[in-house]
């Protein structure tokens, strides 16, 4: 289990108090998929049995459709990428990238995020919310959501100032209704920095890389953060909250933006 | 609200018996985006606020940065298509289409699912589980995945009999879990048919898509089911089975694989 868990400090915050401590969170890893030579796709998942996750995406696509087609897998865990050669040299690529569709859970960052070569520009904001009022923004998030409380079903995204929801929308897609807030912003001209953005899905890369784009300088989840969100977070200068619930929450970087009197 | 929920009968088996009631459960619509006549992306969603989504999904990709770039949005929200026209007609497909990224809530079906033009198969299959062996199961499942207790950041997936779990797997996605289970059971020569699949994450039509692959008869969801995810699985035989927790579950498609006894 040990390569799929990161330790990571974090300030916790209840109504009793701060203290500082470290949890563990799921680690987020880049893996490519390199079909015949031609790269295929590159996905965000647990750096775990790449091979089975190959495998298995090749299958579910319907690029293979049993264990004779494949001539070799090879697997470099440290770099992630995953090389699947065929027996028959399949010319996949261009019926497969002619079809995009993405689904329920998706949202497709706008790049795949690598420290390297992204030009990081970091967020200018001196934006501070106290936990009281995260606290408060959460429950309310919480209770927002009408198809999520009939259904049980969506997820929910939200752009708030320091006292109230602007806007709130859901999706079964917990990308989705991140984008449909962003897009409601861009086409009313509603401004996004020194804005929250809240959500109800945990937070992985892409989310982080959404916020990135409308300069958004905190993001509350009601979920938990991935090691890679959260060493996003910390290159774009973001304050990062997550398990946002019932009076509590965990600050994972750039906690300057929260106050320390509870209620300021 | 009411284009987001779709109410769907259900038999609910409890240790104490079964009743037959009406949930209501989240739709899921694909929507395509058109931007400047090329067909960009089609992605699984709720059907609501599709102008937004666009807008949104098209600047989170970094496609466009501000309104002043969009010359017109049109939604015909009964097709599902959302076309977008730049003031610039930007050459972006090509750029856009050399790069794939799946994030971490995604596995992108093998391909849209359409009624009309999938050559549907039924799974045939006479498996048959009791409520008391689902139960077990379900429970075993929940207890089973060491990252999740300690971190919440993530799903899991399982093949499973009628007595045990064959093969366990997590991942920051959801999908990746299920490709992970059905590339073991490639790679390894481990029968997918007459057998079950468990996740612990939502089941939309991408999911269903997976276990149609590998004629999967039965798939069990600690959580819920989009309407699409329902439809498909009536249409190709498949017992769908959500909300399964604590000695209790929902049967949506396909009753005949679950045994009257509960404890049979």
């Amino acid at each position: 289990m040990n390569n799929q868990v990161e330790k990571v400090p974090v300030f916790r915050f209840t109504k009793e108090g701060t203290t500082s401590l470290e949890v563990e969170v799921a680690r987020e890893f880049p893996v490519t998929i390199i079909l015949n030579n031609v790269e295929l796709v590159t996905m965000l998942c647990s750096p775990k049995d790449m091979k089975y996750l190959a495998a298995g995406f090749l299958s579910s696509e319907g690029l293979i459709k049993s264990k004779d087609e494949i001539k070799k897998i090879l697997v470099d865990e440290r770099r992630g990428v995953v090389r699947v050669d065929t027996v028959e040299d399949k010319a996949l690529a261009e019926d497969f990238f002619s079809k995009r569709l993405i689904t329920t859970g998706c949202g497709r960052g706008a790049s795949f995020y690598n420290t390297a070569d992204a030009a990081i520009k970091k967020i200018e904001s001196t934006m501070v919310i106290s936990p009281g009022e995260i606290f408060k923004l959460a429950d309310e998030f919480q209770h927002g959501s009408e198809v999520y409380l009939s259904t049980h079903g969506v997820h929910s995204a939200a752009l708030c100032d320091r006292k109230k929801i602007l806007t709130f929308f859901e999706d079964v897609g917990r990308h989705n209704a991140i984008d449909k807030v962003f897009g409601k912003c861009l086409l009313e001209g509603i401004p996004t920095s020194d804005h929250l953005l809240m959500t109800s899905g945990r937070i992985s890369s892409d989310s982080v890389s959404k916020a990135v784009q409308r300069s958004i300088p905190i993001i509350v989840s009601i979920a938990v953060p991935t090691d890679l969100s959260i060493r996003m977070a910390n290159d774009f200068g973001i304050t990062l909250v997550g398990h946002a619930a019932s009076g509590r929450m965990n600050v994972y970087t750039c906690n300057q933006r929260i106050a320390r009197d509870i209620k300021a």
